[in-house]
């Protein structure tokens, strides 16, 4: 049993779709969510600077003593999960892994496409980590560097003419290799599930990587006697832009009004 | 006559359409130019952490202590020129004032609409300063957040359906109130002009802010005495992500290969 609390952070507000998932799982923990929303978006960045801003990321969470981090954010999970890991002495997850994992489970045809961040694809993570699971398998990975910005303006439901035209698009290729399973890879991504599943078609499954990160980071947690076993839990709230603009988005991606403190801090000097 | 250097900065690569103007208007000129890659875009972000990022970016540009600095970037204009003006002791010149200027010159019915990131329109700058100038003219601002990444991803041709479809939304409110002068309220929009162009029919006066500014500042330092007066200038780039992805992108910006020196710095200790 261990009452410390458990991090959380993203490059902003995708994350969100994760912690969800974790509260859901965990109702008891306290949370600690930190979004890096004055220098989102992540994705189309360099890896070197990803992993800058990731290492102040932990940097931030750290100060509470977390007991683990998770990165509910792809492009940092694609990019600096080896790095965080090696630096750092306590249990890191990310999203790579667990969703590689669900998709090697859920395939049949053996052929999983893969969406994300310009950053995540050329990082060729997702590709690796389900090679490694089942070298039978063909990944299919496409990057997708307009489903985040599309997201961050609201811009994610069936019928909005835009966001379907740029799916169409983006998933043409996934269709016409005739993928069964399709690893949603960046945690932006489970709110165009209507949208893609429509394009894709009702036979193709998709893995949502935060809530399979979560999941896999709860089991982790159990196994090792790290829960903590309160009846109610909280959360509480970092950025590093404006939280009004936080508490405007917030409630898109977790399906609900973010309940806790927003607090905003400056990330650059961690 | 003043041999010292001209700093230029923009949030990312968009201000490079001012530095070509500048270029073809002062040769002789040594331009500094910052484009803060690793934060880009600042067009969704706070007015607060846009007027922290502007002061960073002037305070590296300082360090080569210029003899003036050319704000090419029309959220940083329209969110933090009074502060900037007001803390440093030489000129800074930002496009939301020879904008307006251009535009108020060249309405005919009096309608003119403003184009430009949410942080921009939301600012209110070009109302004011076009109301300012003449308070018979009326202002239709419109925010388009989707322009930057569009254009960031290179998608910006004419016929491309995408950045069609979003600039029919965006631009069908301006059209139907019958603008016949239109800002491009920011420094990524004159990649933009044939799309807008064609939505907005030939008879509408597009306003390149970069062009605009460029054109204001050199009048400036004429006045005052401020020109290097040299054969041949040069040009030095600096930015806060990878070198390498600034010069793929900068052609697009520059019409032509970027010449000069291009160097990685860390913002964020400034």
């Amino acid at each position: 049993m261990d009452p410390r609390p458990i991090g959380v952070f993203d490059s902003g507000l995708g994350g969100l779709t994760a912690l969800r998932e974790l509260r859901r799982l965990l109702p008891g923990e306290e949370l600690i969510y930190f979004g890096d929303t004055g220098r989102v978006p992540y994705g189309g960045k360099g890896r070197e600077i990803i992993q800058h801003y990731a290492r102040q990321d932990v940097a931030f969470l750290r100060s509470f003593d977390p007991k683990a981090i998770i990165i509910a954010c792809g492009t940092v999970s694609a990019n600096a999960l080896t790095e965080l890991s090696a630096e750092n002495d306590l249990p890191i997850f990310g999203v790579v892994g667990p969703a590689a994992q669900a998709a090697a489970g859920a395939t049949r045809s053996g052929k999983v496409g893969v969406i994300a961040t310009a950053a995540s694809i050329r990082s060729g993570a997702y590709e690796r980590e389900i090679a490694r699971l089942d070298p039978s398998l063909t990944v299919f990975p496409q990057a997708c560097p307009l489903f985040v910005p599309l997201v961050e303006n609201g811009r994610f439901r069936p019928g909005d003419q835009v966001v379907e035209l740029v799916a169409e698009e983006y998933l043409a290729p996934l269709r016409h290799a005739g993928v069964d399973t399709l690893v949603l890879g960046c945690t932006h991504y489970p709110l165009l599930r209507d949208v893609v599943g429509k394009v894709m078609g009702g036979n193709v499954t998709l893995i949502d990587t935060g809530a399979a990160c979560a999941a896999a980071a709860v089991q982790c947690l159990e196994e090792q006697g790290l829960l903590a076993r309160r009846e109610t839990g909280s959360c509480r709230y970092f950025v590093s832009d404006s939280p009004q603009d936080f508490a405007r988005l917030a409630g898109i991606f977790l399906g609900e009004e973010a309940q806790g403190s927003v607090e905003r801090i400056e990330i650059e000097k961690y």
